[in-house]
């Protein structure tokens, strides 16, 4: 029987990604030898990092004068590292959820940081749209996509200090001016690659600017002064990612990621609104296009687990929602065919039929 | 032609790993999903990280006490979290070559740093075995082996300060005797997994006694008290890792790494030392088998390339040395069989028969 993996990451990735990665860990291109066990100073894996990094810019359109970083560590080391190298007063941050205030408890080892709004009260049901930003915090944080929570802020916001973005779960379903960023960042294990690589989009003139002495491996500039081979990058997840972005291209770029992610959306989130045994928990204006959140509606609680069974035995795999929202959870990434939504949204209905 | 890797890093690896790691890219278990694309909070994951840790436990007879962590970041970063966690005042490190000064250079930004001895003078041709280590020094960092150099330290020592060592390059290639250290940290790349992740081994009791603050990401108690399940490790090195643990237990273990390590070194240090063309560059009480380093004696000295390509020709890969030493390494780790070494010792007498 076919799976349908709507796991909230690690992910589904396109299946030509995973065999390309396959084969490289096996033969790379016929070389006798695996990309694996290859110095990551040989030409051979200069190009790829090269062209990772050429296609990362060419695909988000990122302009002159930013760095495009392939490190280790995860978003979660992202949080230390952000203030470690930007924050010298003051920061802004926007708690939108778990991994917001994970990323905010970490800049207060360093300085002051304001809670410019938060959405804590309604269980962050919906990403504030209210605050202001003070003039004199060296950057404002946000989290653009919440994948507990499935709520996502979907525009590039004009912020009047620097902006910084962790897009672990949405970046490249949808073009983004980056020139409206400082700094963006995320874990690949979504729409990007295997779990062991995380993404730095950093605009170079924002370093260097803090007074503190930064270890060397948590310095931006030591990344990107050396086209992120400093030490010995995480090779076999960036190769997968260099996959990625070649069938990213290879679909359409990332006005056509985005054209899919809302046909998907769309489809399920009508079918969440319509069917009476289900209820969605974020508010419409907030939706996420990655992470679909509902509940079974309050007069059929009960059956939650009836239908979760239900959904498994048709294949439907990972929808368990969050333990802090409870019900389901479809993560829509990328690489998630329209037909996998139609095969849940056919599983509801089927559910709805039988009670 | 058969192709012999005895490149220094990332590294030959045994090709069941090799395979093991690209079919679980695939389909993982029959499953129908890639091990890439599934949570790392799955049954299915949490076993793999399970076996991880309690194979390498096993097979470095690890007592009571003791963490095992695998990590992102790679072992430069273990350079600052070694002294964020455990420098308060003093630390105490041994200057064995450019990864030893790396490792110093980030102690220096969190206190005060005492080189007890460095073989600089002699471009660190030998393991300096003469000096005091402060008592009242935090810990005592040394790193067991050099790959530029050639030189490893193969016993354990006896620290008056707790002892913290970096493996990267030698670790499962003899007995450790891990309740004479502290902390023993590596990258994956050489004897353990593809890069991308790292291992620490930690003694639970020395760490939460500096009066810093420290980073979530940077305490090593984060990632010892979540079973290095914190934030998402990076799932295929780890799988990757645990392969190589279970073929490292199916040849009989670290001891009979440690005699195949024995059986290779000595038979090319024989021909380097035989072969009047060719001419070992460590010091012979500090000579490593895991990378066995050697130039053209001065009299050959003009046909370094013309080796380097015969070599080639061979199929010997990633024999050129690093460029503070010249001429030639063989790194020879655990992977690498017999027959590899045979291979280049032939080749070495066809060069010398034929000048």
């Amino acid at each position: 029987m076919k799976k349908w993996n709507f796991g909230a990451g690690p992910s589904i990735l396109p299946p030509e990604v995973m065999k390309a990665t396959a084969d490289a860990c096996v033969d790379y291109n016929g070389l006798g030898l695996s990309l694996m066990e290859m110095s990551h100073r040989t030409k051979d894996f200069q190009a790829v990092m090269d062209e990772a990094q050429d296609l990362f810019k060419e695909l988000l359109g990122i302009p002159e004068g930013y760095s495009v970083l392939f490190v280790g560590g995860g978003a979660s080391l992202e949080f230390c590292m952000v203030p470690y190298n930007l924050l010298e007063k003051k920061a802004a941050y926007l708690n939108t959820g778990v991994w917001a205030k994970k990323a905010l408890k970490e800049a207060k080892l360093f300085g002051e940081v304001v809670e410019v709004a938060s959405s804590a009260a309604d269980n962050f049901t919906y990403i504030p749209r209210e605050y202001t930003v003070p003039a004199d915090a060296d950057y404002f944080h946000i989290t653009t996509n919440n994948t507990i929570y499935g709520t996502e802020l979907r525009e590039d916001l004009d912020s009047p200090v620097p902006l910084v973005a962790d897009m672990s779960s949405d970046i490249f379903s949808r073009p983004v001016d980056v020139s409206k960023y400082a700094l963006i960042y995320g874990g690949a294990q979504k729409n990007l690659s295997m779990a062991g690589v995380t993404f730095v989009i950093v605009k170079d003139e924002i370093l260097g600017k803090v007074s503190r002495p930064i270890p060397t491996m948590l310095d931006y500039r030591t990344h990107a002064s050396k086209g992120s081979m400093f030490n010995t990058p995480p090779v076999i997840p960036i190769y997968c990612a260099l996959q990625t972005l070649k069938w990213i291209k290879a679909q359409g770029g990332v006005k056509e990621m985005e054209r899919r992610a809302i046909e998907r959306a769309e489809l399920l989130y009508a079918e969440i609104d319509r069917n009476k045994m289900f209820r969605g928990t974020a508010c419409k204006d907030s939706r996420s296009l990655m992470n679909i959140c509902f509940v079974m509606a309050d007069e059929y609680k009960d059956l939650e687990k009836e239908f979760l069974a239900f959904a498994q035995e048709k294949g439907m795999v990972g929808i368990k929602g969050h333990r802090d929202v409870g019900g389901f959870r479809a993560s829509c990434y990328n690489a998630m065919p329209l037909e996998g939504v139609k095969a849940l949204v056919a599983c509801m209905q089927e559910f709805e039929a039988q009670h």
